[in-house]
């Protein structure tokens, strides 16, 4: 068994014009699709954030990875490290996205090689893995603040055929009304039992009222996470922490830097949880001595694929850290990759990130997954349980020709719609 | 797929008497083989030590085993722990060898599984695990003290018709000429190109020399290991460690304890290893605290499994730890197993022990396993590459009913040569 041809196709996918710390979600959230396919012409497939740097590094890699045993991933990943390794932006960067080349290669070629032997031996990939312990994988709806538009072709517009969830997608979100509003409508169509709000966008008193809001609104029982990415000051995150002490069911990321986190999670004594500042295997050490968090955010496009995510699963049970899961724009394969992997962590305590409501095309046969109570299931397909729609994807892959991304640069996006904007490492 | 069948035949193999810091090993050493049968009848093994407890307590698993999918070993082995986590020895205790019930269940059934998986889609053991980044793996030998005697039905005796390394096997070596008699006739035989003596028997300055006389012997570019297995005190151990300075590879778990160790680490600046009190998860996070050590042996009959030391591994490699691997007397589907292991660790970075040249017998069909060079090759061949032979099964089970053994207890077959002899924590 051994792989014959490797494919890597960059796609644009429509994204509405969400606000973060450091800008907006440009109209199009680029992606990058790798196929292999074997000697008996089955293919697996993987998904990862579409960084021309990684597109390019994964096209160079088909050196590697053509004529390679699917099976024998952990000397591939080796060699893969040890070329695209110091590729892109070496360390995870102050920015809310990974710019690490070599952890998206090799998570693309680890995750199309284990799709493609479950498909060989008509087993899920959760399979591969060890099993899952869980087949209803909860995900957490993901609240932006932003201002009208569609995205996509549509830009600031909207589409106004749009109706339900679609039509509610494209509206601002400027208050904490709106904000409630939003989750509403996500709610009712994802079933989400679990919200999360990506802050660090209005001034903090703002956002603390928003979370307090959907407090009010969803009651309790509905755990509630807010994300500044990091440009809070050690005071604020304090200040804010106090007021929102007994409602977040964990505080993600409002301060820069682990040495800042540990203050701010021993000053309130509540739940602190990363993916920007213990990102990777070589943070975890400092992370452990300080203290910096207690629960990281997993991503097995960011921590190099899904055997690097179960050791980061190991690591967080040997040292008492919870684990949950971060999302970036994406379609259905990344989707069903995360549940996969997450059907087969025992201690992934949380549920997960996702943007995918946001999002509205697919390139997966079938189209858009849907969820049931906020949760996807795990079937017993193989692989991934999802096959290429190659029509969608030539359609995306013009998208991406024509929309003349190359890299995710929110600054840049947010500067055309505010000349004086600066991103800051810390805002308030 | 699903388990319909599951075989436990606890069995007895013929082991000289070899010495240790607690006494010396009984004429036979317990293991136990597990068989699992699927729908397919399709068979998979494994073999661990075998401890009454443990036979009982796999026994009694068959009700979680039996209808179990092979592939949903998290899951499996999850039930299997909240079963029987609290048996046996719940601490890896005092001795040289591990009493933990669970940890052997695990071990036992997620081989078994993994084995008739890999059997199932005609792939080796190593390639669910990520596959092999080597193929070659390389033992050392394992050098004992001993008196006079071949085990098993001889006893003290010996088999005149014995020749070459079965007859040097059988000798008195009792002196540090008589340890490096014992090394150059086993590396005849197996080409082993690193040495480990099992020390805290005789007085330590006798066993220091023994060391540099295997030093003398050998050269500088075979690696030299001793292990008093904690029978040291601080002092003893210092100032033999000041001895060995320069000549030891690593400085296997002379003294007591995680603390004592990073004492002695300290003290000397050599590499520490350990496979006594760094033997479960939850000794990580004081070791890394401590710093007790810079190489932990692995094993996966005492870590729960070729997953679990998967993950031992991974800790390793984020706390810049050294990974070896400890052994008990064993048979081939043991070796088997630590060798797939030991294929697709990349921080596997020593050769790992193994007891193998002290046995004789065989169960599995082509008989005792060669080495080439010190090393055992992994092949293409399904699962661990090696099947039951049924008639050799039966007649070691006939073994192990005869001889009336049914734990392990070195003090125990001490005092029948010395009535007066104790265990100490403690000797020198």
């Amino acid at each position: 068994m051994k792989i014959t041809e490797m494919r890597v196709t960059p796609i644009a996918v429509t994204d509405p014009p969400l606000r973060n710390s450091v800008g907006i979600h440009a109209p199009y959230a680029l992606r990058t699709i790798v196929e292999l396919i074997d000697d008996h012409r089955v293919t697996g497939v993987s998904e990862v954030p579409g960084d021309l740097d990684t597109t390019q590094a994964l096209t160079e890699a088909r050196e590697y990875v053509v004529n390679a045993d699917p099976y024998h991933t952990t000397r591939l990943l080796s060699v893969l490290a040890d070329t695209f390794g110091s590729r892109g932006t070496v360390d995870r960067g102050s920015n809310p996205w990974d710019r690490r080349t070599h952890v998206h290669v090799a998570s693309a070629v680890e995750g199309a090689c284990l799709d493609l032997v479950g498909k060989t031996i008509g087993r899920p990939l959760c399979d591969l893995l060890g099993g899952a312990v869980r087949t209803r994988i909860p995900f957490a709806s993901y609240l932006f603040f932003k201002p009208e538009g569609a995205g996509g072709a549509w830009g600031y517009g909207t589409d106004p055929r749009a109706v339900g969830w679609p039509a509610a997608r494209q509206r601002a979100a400027l208050t904490p009304e709106d904000i409630v509003r939003q989750a509403r409508a996500m709610t009712d169509a994802f079933g989400f039992q679990a919200h999360k709000l990506k802050g660090g966008v209005l001034d903090p008193d703002v956002e603390v009222r928003t979370v307090l809001a959907l407090r009010e609104a969803f009651g309790p029982e509905i755990p509630l996470r807010i994300d500044p990415n990091g440009v809070w000051s050690v005071e604020t995150a304090v200040a804010c922490g106090k007021r929102l002490k007994g409602v977040l069911e964990y505080y993600e990321d409002p301060v820069r830097g682990q040495e800042n986190m540990a203050i701010v999670g021993k000053a309130l004594g509540i739940p602190m949880a990363t993916n920007m500042y213990t990102t990777s295997f070589g943070d975890i050490p400092r992370s452990i001595e300080l203290g910096a968090e207690s629960i990281i955010l997993s991503d097995h496009h960011y921590w190099g694929g899904f055997r690097a995510s179960l050791d980061l699963a190991a690591v967080c049970r040997v040292f008492g850290r919870g684990l949950s899961m971060h999302s970036n724009s994406h379609l259905g394969i990344s989707l069903m990759a995360m549940a996969h992997l997450a059907a087969t962590v025992p201690n992934l305590d949380y549920s997960l990130d996702t943007h995918y409501p946001w999002q509205s095309e697919e390139i997966i046969v079938g189209g858009r997954i849907e969820f049931d109570g906020g949760a996807v299931r795990i079937t017993n397909a193989p692989g991934l349980g999802v096959e290429l729609d190659r029509a969608a994807l030539a359609r995306l892959h013009e998208n991406y020709r024509m929309c003349g991304l190359t890299h995710r640069d929110d600054v840049a996006e947010m500067k055309k719609l505010d000349p004086m904007w600066e991103a800051r490492l810390t805002r308030w």
